[in-house]
């Protein structure tokens, strides 16, 4: 008996195309995002991979993949589970700004620990900040960031995880997780059981799924997982790890 | 304290542009569909009327409507129960059949009949017609009609509508149910306490939100609720009653 688990990350975001932070802003999905969307749902189509369960974020860019997907994957009709612990890591502070910009202003070290640091965080966003969360009625107040570490991810991901995801992977359910770059990096370290250096290293590309097939302890049979269409996960992986170069 | 219900009828389907019986046959939307189910959600968020919980069938133009209209209102983020127990009536052996032959064929009464008569069902399906939905994974076999009047729609909705939406109002919260013709009309029949005559009368537009404040008896406080657009919604019930008449 293993577990099938298909994690995907969004399409591309208008603030992906922009090149700005996003966090927990709640930005639309781009044309090329929703055509993304759609390919990954042809791919769990074609390769047989279909889901019984989706989770999801409470933002519309992992929302709206989710529902192209499955509307392509003839698998629209399954359970939904949305939730706020699969939100894209809070970028306080720097929610909004570009990406470019921000690395020029404060240079290429500081930069990459903002992106890639286990355990720092960019500094926080002042609650009155038009790109702030903390009067979204989305949320309880005492559930939204003022900034986080993937480090913080991870702390919020992991019990959800436990309680809600597990349990359906237990039941034989394929289950889908239509969520965020740094959550579904939160899920692949715990996963894969990686160290800090390690998942710096990781970048997940936009809409192609990536399937794991777990052991009864839940660890992976192949480690990383596989991407439905790996060449295009390959190409996808680079352009993040190239973002805010230019 | 009152309750607040509101129903919507998903938009244009790709069959009711082709004049064809749908039932369980999983249609999408056309892009006129798309574009309604739209208007349904700025008008749900132009008149402050936000769902917090949606219901859906397990339907794809009953379920995109939700996300087209919720996207709009910007409450794609809100949870989501989908259930058989709200799709369309099952029309049997006239599901993918051309409304218009099928009265030309049958004659006006037996089509007035099988369209609008509270107990007698159309013919049944046969299970291995390229329109039956026994074989549909989404399904347990046993739930699958071969064909429905509206009183098996109103026989297999009232149980849910007790066991998982009543006590939903009943948490204060505001209740959408995206669906379809004749599962809302079982639903309206069941509210405004209606009988067979006055319920073959009542035609429900596409996409409108119609929305109802309930007592605390869950009776509606204005008889068959309110459109939020209600010439829309008048001209839209009109064009329903005419459906197979050219």
């Amino acid at each position: 008996m293993t577990y099938k688990l298909v994690l995907l990350r969004h399409g591309q975001s208008a603030w992906n195309k922009t090149n700005q932070f996003t966090g927990w802003v709640d930005v639309p999905l781009t044309e090329q995002g929703v055509e993304e969307a759609k390919r990954g749902g042809r791919l769990l189509k074609e390769k047989n991979v279909l889901p019984d369960i989706v989770f999801t974020s409470l933002l519309r860019r992992a929302i709206n993949t989710a529902n192209y997907a499955l509307d392509e994957a003839d698998r629209l009709w399954i359970p939904v589970q949305r939730t706020w612990r699969l939100n894209e890591r809070h970028y306080g502070a720097l929610q909004g700004k570009n990406k470019t910009e921000i690395r020029q202003e404060f240079g290429d070290e500081k930069f990459m620990i903002w992106r890639r640091s286990y355990g720092t965080p960019p500094p926080d966003i002042n609650p009155d900040d038009q790109y702030s969360q903390a009067h979204d009625p989305r949320y309880n107040e005492a559930d939204v960031p003022e900034a986080e570490a993937l480090s913080n991810v991870v702390a919020r991901v992991t019990p959800y995880w436990e309680t809600d995801i597990k349990p359906e992977l237990m039941a034989g359910k394929t289950v889908l997780i239509s969520a965020h770059g740094n959550s579904l990096r939160a899920i692949v370290k715990m996963l894969d059981n990686l160290t800090e250096e390690e998942i710096a290293k990781v970048n997940i590309p936009t809409a192609i799924p990536l399937l794991y097939e777990l052991d009864e302890d839940f660890k992976p049979i192949k480690p990383r997982g596989e991407y439905l269409d790996p060449e295009a996960a390959a190409a996808g992986a680079a352009a993040v790890a190239a973002q805010g170069q230019k």
